[in-house]
């Protein structure tokens, strides 16, 4: 059974956030899918199958165009195993506007799957109810705004419960691999990790 | 004066190494072009300015698709500072097939500026006659396709000369960094280092 893994951008997402988590889930054989979350928008567009739709493109922080595989409203939640959230400020803020979002996350959360959140984007759990108990780790400055006194500076990747967080774009390899460790096990990360060159 | 640096993209490259030079050096205020390559279809291909061609997609090794902002044979060589080659197989092999690609090097080349390539990617600039003498380093076995003695397998990034080469995937922050350093200076790599939480 292939492990199901959404990701989600939204206008001004933090791409190398992003593209480690879907290239290295990738390489662990995850079925990642990776879709456009816009402030409830979405809810009145069609999704199309097989045409490429120009509003499925997704702009990152720095002018990066990716074309999402589908919108948020046409995922499957029922088969997902986890969901993760890239930073960048103005992609954490479209996140937090989307009630959506905040739905797929209270189904995900009460059957204990993966919520996993870097950089800004922790604040956006928080927002959205998540994140209220669990110790934490995010972009230093960023705990300052999220009620929770489980703030770790220490950590650059930091499990409690089934909530995961990292801190930012030079820890996103490491929260990638740590990702995988979780979906696919150490054996097939560490092997990922020797392909990547970073064993 | 900004810095012009192109990144070319073409079918099967490797993500993480792409976008690691793009959201770097957009960070370091270099004005990044990202063009798309293909093996001499471009060259049938009418430059729109204002409309999405959906011709300008191009999907990752791991099927991460991005749009390129403009086709290769749109870009203005004269003003570029530098190319950067990111590797995966098949988009190393869909940039040895450019000949319109091999142009562009010569010219850069001849001019003395930046030619970078990390992972696969340096065997393009060896095929494309680049890299017959330099120490240069690229992803561990594809050395031996590289008629040049200089192999060194000890270091994430080498330059001589204006030839700059990186391993993979996780070398690709510490290439993108080297990359900005010559581009911008240390200094300002030093700022865009901290703010990605790398120092």
């Amino acid at each position: 059974m292939a492990v199901n893994v959404l990701v989600v951008l939204a206008k001004g997402f933090e791409e190398l956030e992003a593209i480690s988590v879907i290239d290295v889930l990738r390489r662990a054989d995850c079925n990642v899918i990776v879709a456009k979350v816009e402030a409830n928008v979405e809810e009145k567009l069609e999704f199309k199958n097989d045409i490429l739709d120009s509003n499925l493109i997704v702009e990152s922080q720095k002018g990066v165009k990716v074309v999402a595989d589908k919108f948020l409203n046409a995922v499957d939640c029922k088969s997902l195993d986890g969901i993760v959230f890239p930073g960048g400020w103005e992609g954490t803020q479209n996140l937090i506007a989307s009630s959506i979002l905040k739905e797929v996350l209270e189904k995900l959360n009460a059957k204990g799957k993966i919520i996993a959140a870097i950089c800004a984007a922790p604040l956006a759990l928080f927002k959205h109810g998540i994140l209220k108990e669990q110790s934490f780790t995010c972009y230093p400055s960023i705990e300052k705004m999220i009620e929770n006194p489980h703030y770790k500076a220490d950590s650059n990747v930091i499990q409690e419960g089934n909530v995961i967080t990292s801190r930012g774009p030079a820890t996103a390899l490491e929260f990638a691999f740590y990702l995988a460790s979780v979906f696919v096990g150490k054996q097939k990360t560490k092997e990922i990790q020797a392909e990547m060159l970073a064993l």
